[in-house]
């Protein structure tokens, strides 16, 4: 039996190995051919042409493919190319899991989850059993999240899932859309999101701090905040406001973790816990039944569900992190993702304040030192974004900005000043480590 | 070199069957665990009462939860369980991609696909070039429709495409809501796809064949149509219109086509075409540059793009059913996916035209034979639903169905009259098997 089982390990070990390196050497084909092709791109669209393509950046996630043309990152030392940080794309994260194996690795054959159906009798029907059960272990774990008692949705990112809670809060009879506020600065994509489609039921009424409305409306408390990484609470004080508590960021790797948040309705998203924007998973701990009902209602109608196979793909990411922690939240291996995602934070946000020291036009917020209880450590935030400010008598800061080619997005698009950028803290090292470079040098 | 090929792959062969092994058993383990619980739940809510419990099966996807209580197929002979075909869900397809055994599995390591973009030079940039090519190949083989010269949007299912289409056509600074019509009886989900958000941009305007405002509107054209299986053109004809085909039913198992459609706005599903209802991934021909670019910004903002994991588990399945054809159209395999869809279907509908006439209460559509261009068959349409009216006096037949426990969808959700309802001929074999064997036994 135990030769049997050896010997079977030793070819799947194989197998994966090889599929591992099949995926490698594509890779490896793909990027050098993308490389040749920004390559090229530079070479017929290089300076000042390049940064002017990429003018519109903030515009939305469409606009790098106008930067993309001439983004490119050097090997070492600066070639000049544009750098855009104007989303926040999780690609820090690529490496943890390259290191991780095929640990992570989902394998689904192709009769599987075919039925639009994941479980008839759960309140939420496409929510995969898998999924649930690796989401309430890793908040068991963490301690970041009350999960037991509320019911689960699963959603196509958190954006789906912000958008289902909007339905399910505005009343389908009222003769006014509800109001929508959040304190500035504000995610950017919230006034975009919530009325792109004109909706009669919701619409968006800006900065939270300045809504005296005497009617109901829902406050959007982001915590730790996207852009600035402020721990927040809600501005609003009156009796028929509803929150709504967007967690993304609430994790060991950004913040320290202070207490398991126990709110009404929480967002959670892998994008920003894990990196895996591209499966585009995000889940809602909802303590009322009606309103978690009425959010399934909602993605039924705008996606007929959630796809099984991410779900799967998340549930196994997410149960890796929450295995490789014990009882107490230690880590029980040398590789565990919380620790990497810490160490990496750490150092970079201890780049970016020199290079802003040394550069001299820039400042960035101060965050107070505080105990996590997850980590045991005492350290200040060190979030996903910087939110920079330039001083003196710039005014632009992100056009100041990119005519150092780094593309970052403006304060206005939050609510605030244009002296504010909010930049991206989580692309790959080369990119990451080019931009403080880029940045410590500039001068008046 | 040889032998070190053939022992690979053996390992390679050993170590997947060895998976599909696992996956059948966990299977196996998992309907025996499901069994049990609806056994349970018989136990307690049989008889009328569970039929009760359904009622308002039709309202939704949701409603399956209460239906699915005493929902179960027996093995042989009509144990009196609910039958429900209210909705299309696809399960039939799942023993063809069993015996299909590894061919669509898909492998995906944890650290790939991890960032939002697929590809920042393509117009939509979370589109997998992988499934972009599987989608161009595979309307090559069928000769269904003209993919080439069209831009593709991918989407979290053809619903999330419809409504990205909505948006695109839609003017932001119109004063008035564009009018959406489709000619009755149309696909129930339309109106509340269209008029859920209450949206200012555009607005559910009914049945197309009553539609004479002279303002611009957009038509939708479902061909072949959902729920009775007609082959359609559109209804309206003034200058001012602009037409969106939904082509979902548009394969050789379900209708013979005649010719490769070239419409400007064409909408694709994986649910329908393969069967993988679960993965929700859909595919958008577009013509004109701007209205792709337009759509694909709506993905952006509702969902920030779509799920990478999918679009690579659908691009497998996809190929696979391309590469089972030369390029004649003529199947390389005894088992060609068409070919089993294309029989599976012929022998439902012989089964239930059989059923109707032993009953003698229903009637069925009769469809001409044509030619179809890709199988050089001839045959007349075998649609996904089958559109059953209820003769004589009988007003209301689905909840006349619904006294012999069979949930369908009833006419008045489509438009029409409640003299008729739509039935998913797609379910597994033991539930239709039951539902023609119940039918064909109801008599006055």
């Amino acid at each position: 039996m135990g030769k049997v089982s050896a010997a079977f390990s030793l070819k799947h070990v194989l197998v994966l190995s090889l599929a591992l390196n099949v995926g490698l050497i594509l890779r490896f084909l793909h990027e050098g051919g993308a490389k040749n092709l920004e390559k090229e791109n530079r070479d017929t669209a290089a300076g000042a042409g390049a940064v002017m393509a990429s003018k519109e950046a903030h515009a939305g996630m469409t606009s790098s493919s106008s930067a993309g043309a001439a983004e490119a990152v050097a090997g070492g030392g600066d070639d000049g190319s544009v750098i855009n940080l104007d989303h926040g794309d999780p690609t820090m994260y690529e490496r943890f899991w390259q290191q991780m194996g095929d640990k992570t690795t989902v394998v689904i054959p192709g009769w599987q989850y075919i039925s639009y159906f994941s479980n008839v009798r759960n309140l939420c029907w496409f929510l995969e059993p898998e999924f649930a059960n690796a989401v309430v272990n890793l908040h068991k774990v963490v301690g970041n999240a009350i999960a037991d008692d509320h019911h689960i949705v699963v959603g196509t990112g958190s954006t789906q899932l912000f958008q289902a809670v909007l339905y399910a809060l505005s009343p389908a009879d009222s003769s006014e859309p509800m109001s929508v506020v959040s304190a500035a600065p504000y995610y950017s994509s919230y006034p975009l999101q919530t009325d792109y489609l004109k909706s009669g039921l919701y619409k968006w009424a800006g900065d939270a701090y300045k809504f005296s409305k005497d009617t109901p409306y829902i406050e959007l408390v982001t915590s730790p905040n996207n852009p600035d990484g402020s721990t927040r609470q809600a501005v609003v004080n009156q009796s028929e406001g509803i929150r709504l508590h967007d967690l993304a960021y609430y994790w060991p790797q950004y913040t320290p973790i202070s207490f398991p948040a126990d709110h009404d309705i929480m967002l959670f998203t892998v994008s920003k816990s894990t990196g895996h924007a591209g499966t585009r998973i995000g889940w809602a701990l909802i303590r009322d039944r009606e309103i978690a009902k009425k959010m399934t209602k909602f993605i039924e109608i705008n996606t007929i569900g959630v796809s099984k196979d991410s779900q799967l793909r998340a549930a196994k990411v997410l149960q890796a992190v929450s295995d490789s922690y014990d009882r107490d939240g230690i880590p029980k291996e040398s590789k565990a993702f919380f620790e990497y995602g810490y160490n990496l934070m750490a150092e970079r946000w201890r780049n970016l304040r020199a290079a802003v020291n040394m550069s001299g036009l820039f400042s960035l917020p101060d965050f107070p030192v505080e105990v996590c209880t997850f980590s045991r450590r005492a350290f200040e935030p060190q979030p996903a974004f910087a939110w920079l400010k330039c001083e003196g008598e710039i005014e632009d800061c992100e056009s100041f900005i990119r005519k150092h080619k780094i593309l970052t997005r403006g304060g206005k698009h939050f609510g605030v000043s244009p002296k504010y950028v909010r930049i991206s803290m989580l692309d790959r090292d080369e990119k990451f480590n080019l931009f403080t470079e880029r940045l410590s040098k500039i001068h008046n």
